[in-house]
């Protein structure tokens, strides 16, 4: 078990809304850099998926707003591999403030995989290397 | 009862990713602008609201999605009331394309409300005229 | 020559920041919807452009903010080719509010014609459907 | 003088588009962390700044594109001060790619100083700890 690495984000001016908080749209963006922040601390990046003619989109994606986040502050985001089955994936994210540890968000997100012609596919059968990536994350 | 009117969208190509397809963070973005629209059509705008001391902010938000949209693609966002009671609001979405009518995503948002100090309110109690309005949405 | 139709953006609540009005990177975003607008306007929208194997990138762009939008505005954006000539383009964008026509914002950008090989094309030689459009749109 | 530091920018999935390339309106937003950065690294960071009363908006930008860059690039941009003289701020970014140092964009923009009640103020006079920090941060 490889233990994954907490992202961290500094929240910018233009993520802001006149509540003068981070817009909500904006964690499901954080999300995101979370989890190609894992996969590229596990060696291999999205990128490198994408080249290899792997897709990994978003089937569907929740989020809980706790606290509230402001320009400026840094959060963190925890990732947890809930399910990963070969042929599909479900990621938890507990994001909270780097310096008070309040929490700010959760959220999951559930994905497969499909190849260039856009067909679902078996990590585990066709691409060993990358289904040892996410066997690798799984807790 | 008055029938929610579907609001429609126009993708533009900033909202295109390197799939080719539409973000699906902005799926979230246009929720938003389905209920600004909707409190519109129904003669209490968002900014109306806001400017009587009223913020309802998003408690929690989900998304299904079931098939792309694509540049150019205009989609169409129907909206319904789940619950709404006077202190809490759940609303369900329905994300379909223009022409084809084939369904892209479907969601739900929760929300709350909270006047100028960050106190929850109930509209039923503070604020009669709102509240009226959430009530002609419901169906 | 063809009067160009004037663009309206209705501001959305994720376009503002905690200044309480639109976040300046928008504009740029408009710009680009205003040129989507005016292609599709002239019958050759910029998707049929692609299609037909032309990507129009923006080479440089410039914008003065004059005064504040804000949530809840419609803005109406003019575009007017200020060159063309079969291998550049330059545009002029002139943004006003839709009620008060108060000046908000004025830009330029300019533009080359690119093949999906990322080479410079003429569209006067090579695509001369497509220059017809830019020619008409010339005031 | 203060050698100003380099802001490094890791390029994320959501700032593609179809192109698969970064979408031009980023940059302008890579602009502000750029700025903001500047600002944290000279100890008075924006958030204190408008804590203080200063509001430092945007009067104009531009920006010139090169080369494209690419999801999962590191972006760096090097910013200067222009022009600083108490009431207004010109700022030059050179924007360059991390590994092989090719520029990707130039770009400028114009600042003024506000206070609260949207008066321009000069900051030699009325701020002078924070005219301070614009000072040491001309080169």
């Amino acid at each position: 078990m490889q233990e994954l690495k907490i992202y961290e984000h500094k929240v910018q001016y233009y993520e802001t809304d006149q509540m003068a908080i981070v817009h909500h749209s904006n964690y499901i963006r954080w999300f995101e850099e979370a989890r190609n922040f894992a996969l590229e601390a596990a060696g291999f990046g999205y990128k490198k998926m994408e080249d290899c003619g792997i897709i990994i989109p978003v089937l569907d994606i929740s989020a809980k707003y706790k606290t509230m986040t402001h320009f400026g502050d840094t959060v963190c985001i925890q990732m947890k591999i809930d399910v990963y089955n070969g042929t599909r994936l479900k990621i938890l994210y507990h994001n909270f403030d780097k310096e008070t540890k309040e929490v700010r968000c959760t959220g999951k997100s559930s994905h497969c995989f499909l190849n260039k012609e856009g067909n679902l596919v078996s990590l585990k059968c066709s691409y060993p290397e990358i289904h040892q990536v996410f066997e690798n994350m799984k807790a």
